[in-house]
């Protein structure tokens, strides 16, 4: 592929939601995107590589190619064809760290979305959203928020186990229009490589058929019969293994039920989502939020990641 | 609850679809209704208990109080609060026995069914088709055939544990209307209690993972998008561990794979279904059935369990 170099002054944008993986027993296969968006820019110049962060993580990410917005970036750009000298890239970040919502996999779809971006103003053939889900999801090892953050509303992702390496792949569902949804969202972090190292290597025959089950009667829930989103929702796969590292997200989870919401731990925790098809939380699972240090939000359902482009005007 | 003594001379006749459990990933779980229908025909005699058997099972299946069906009838006529001093029982039986087209579900819901038939006769309500899934699994120990063979159709069944014993219940989903069945059913037998043995008490996580990914993929294949249904029917939990118990089945999933059709076993087999989108299987599939003894039968969906009934004029 030959690849062409881009001028100074090339810009493109991409708007990409945060997600919600897993749903309960749909671990590594299940997510949501949900309306909170983080918004990158990058703009090409004659050398070297800024990069600016407001909001979530400042401070915090490294601001050289080692950011994972300019790894993305970097990866779509070869992906493309193209190459650029210099580059600055502004991440407006809205998506929480660290909280099971997804901030990494809206980081990677989102530097690879600015780069389709960039490609358009190079009549380069940006890449298809079945590509963006394979690449962006080399870059997590999994799928779930990843195709979440591509294709947007709630998906089901598998993969491939192939001679070449995984492939992965994403569908689609239409969630039913009455459901509603509610992030919980704690002060504390988790990361998804520690909490992971929780789960065994080993489950029951009995817990994976319980999962099975599940898995399959959410789809139908999530699509067509939301009153059995609480029986759909449950899992034995990996909440429970979770618990002690998050202990107020498991009660949490916990109330929720109780009042009979379908509250599942988001990805690998420590936010919760809860799944319901009234507009608000009942009061104690409300009251429950605010006094143990969860910011409750109602989320829209996220859309499918976004980009545009444009030159500068010659000065 | 009072119970009430039928007279002689009230009849009643329940038809019963086959059944496929499983349907790859769904473990215990998925099932599908097939058009392949077992006749039950019951009268209240004054005294005693006649069962007669034609078709399938003849000669094979006990002719007394220990019959499945006429267990399922004594225990539908408690459940309508009513009893008969005698009984004869008839079974036109066209589902094959021991060959995972689940016909001992069949005879459980049939039996209910008849029961049924036999209370609309004494003003009694009969059971519900929630209580029937219910019931029947009580007799199965797990829902998905029973499920199947009460509601018609293609089920999500599920399991909930409660301090009561298990509650079954389950949920029909549209199947989409491009897809084909195919049965392909060896002169074998096979008993699911044996091939259950052959099942591990553990398995990898990441095993569970991904029938979890390919259950939940296989309920959008089978409503939607019958273009995955080759991804969606993968299953990592029962059919390759059932394969040395059944060579020539699994050779045979493994052709129908190879030919791009989405083999699976049926229930704990030894029978095969292939889902498909076109109305002929591709020679390579036919031929091999053929040559390796495998009666091969395009299936219609099945309908859910019917009953009617009636009292014979006084002479």
């Amino acid at each position: 592929m030959v690849t062409r170099t881009l001028p100074p002054g090339v810009s493109a944008t991409a708007e990409v939601a945060a997600s919600s993986a897993n749903l309960g027993p749909g671990f590594d296969s299940l997510g949501l995107a949900v309306g909170l968006y983080d918004e990158i820019s990058v703009e090409t110049t004659e050398s070297g590589l800024v990069v600016e962060v407001e909001g979530e993580g400042v401070g915090q990410v490294p601001l050289d190619e080692s950011h994972l917005v300019v790894r993305a970036i970097q990866r779509g750009l070869r992906e493309n064809g193209i190459d650029t000298p210099g580059l600055i890239v502004r991440c407006r970040n809205r998506i929480p760290h660290s909280r099971g919502l997804g901030s990494s996999a809206a980081a990677v779809v989102g530097g690879l979305a600015a780069a389709n971006g960039l490609a358009m103003q190079a009549d380069s053939t940006p890449m298809s959203a079945e590509r963006l889900v394979q690449v962006s999801s080399e870059f997590e090892g999994h799928p779930d928020n990843a195709a979440a953050a591509v294709l947007g509303g709630a998906v089901v992702s598998w993969t491939e186990n192939r001679g070449d390496g995984p492939r992965y792949a994403a569908v689609q569902i239409r969630l039913h229009p009455a459901i509603t949804v509610f992030a919980a969202i704690p002060q504390v972090r988790s990361s998804t490589a520690e909490t992971r190292v929780l789960l065994p290597e080993h489950v029951s025959h009995a817990d994976a058929s319980f999962n099975v089950s599940r898995a399959a009667l959410l789809i139908v829930a999530l699509t067509e019969r939301p009153d059995l989103l609480l029986a759909a929702t449950e899992d034995a796969l990996h909440q429970s293994q979770r618990a002690p590292a998050m202990p107020a997200s498991a009660e949490y989870l916990a109330v929720l039920r109780r009042c009979g919401v379908a509250g599942v731990l988001s990805g690998a925790g420590p936010s919760v989502l809860a799944l319901s098809t009234e507009a608000e939380l009942p009061v104690e699972a409300a009251e429950f939020g605010s006094r143990n240090g969860f910011e409750i939000v109602r989320m829209s359902v996220g859309h499918g990641v976004t980009w545009s482009s444009g030159v500068a005007a010659k000065s």
